[in-house]
């Protein structure tokens, strides 16, 4: 960490210069694959690698913004894409922003009155994730990482559990060779809580 | 403004969706340009068009972030390159992120107690600004725009009028054809205020 201003270059993903590199495997995923058969028996192939974060190290406090990049392999467990583990932000009335850099998937979102919305993510393109509403990446290409630049407030924090718990309302699946959105049927509502 | 997660692409530097466009001319730069004589010169010739800010509409409160795209136009007055006013926010404590999307230029900073630092901006380069630190975008390239995605907390707002009075501590001048960072002789040093 550091007071000064600083800058850094992304090389194929990868920030030139970052403080924690995060993985995330098959084995930290447990129940949040529809498919519980397909992940048992790709875990017992290997604990494959989902996606890796890059994070620059700032305060936590409100008025700092922690940074970095965040790639998803692609791949399938059955016909549901590699994805993030997916979190409310702890602090629920705070942003996220991402701009995509590279590859293709969808952004998996809702709050926590059971809203939902998915939105695509492609190279260029900003998307804006409001207060309240937790998020998902998901890789919907066949070859490539999706790998994004994101910011969001110092002081947002992760709620890991909620989701953990009773999933996203959506899924997306493979289907016919392409990305489907569809509902969980593993979802609990709200009300069901 | 909508509440629901949305996208957008950038083409050519213009947002694909936006809210407020804003655009900044030679006029109300007025005591900001080191050479005056050559400020004077150039209003002489026309009101010129010096840089633009596409902003996304967010409520202005903690947690929001808001985010829009500038462009810097390229040119100089005198042998000083075209650049944005620049400003502290006005809730001094808070950063802002920038990604480079396009030209070639400067970030000029500095702190209320007179602290400076100054880092190049090139396309696929993130910028930090930490909380505390002015900044003021500058465009050295000779023919292209100066484009850049910025993403600031929501309760951040702007302090113009102290650059206004004080100036930055550093110049960015042409000189020799290339870019150099000079002393403000103007700078007005906090212990002089």
């Amino acid at each position: 960490m550091q007071d000064y201003p600083y800058t850094f270059g992304i090389s194929e993903g990868i920030p030139t210069h970052y403080d924690n590199h995060i993985t995330r495997t098959l084995s930290v995923m447990a129940g949040q694959f529809a498919d519980q058969g397909a992940y048992d028996a790709a875990l017992a192939e290997g604990d494959e690698l989902l996606y890796e974060v890059y994070e620059l190290k700032r305060p936590e406090v409100a008025g700092e913004l922690l940074h970095g990049i965040s790639i998803v392999h692609p791949g399938l467990v059955g016909d549901e894409y590699f994805m993030t583990k997916g979190h409310f932000h702890a602090e629920l009335e705070t942003a996220e922003v991402y701009y995509c850099l590279a590859g293709e998937g969808m952004m998996v979102m809702e709050t926590p009155e059971g809203d939902w919305a998915v939105e695509e993510l492609r190279p260029g393109r900003v998307l804006y994730v409001p207060p309240r509403w937790a998020h998902r990446s998901v890789n919907t290409s066949r070859n490539q990482d999706l790998v994004t630049f994101f910011v969001y407030p110092g002081d947002a924090g992760h709620d890991y559990g909620t989701i953990e718990a009773q999933g996203f309302r959506k899924l997306v699946l493979q289907k016919d060779g392409r990305p489907q959105i569809l509902d969980n049927p593993h979802w609990r509502a709200p009300a069901e809580r």
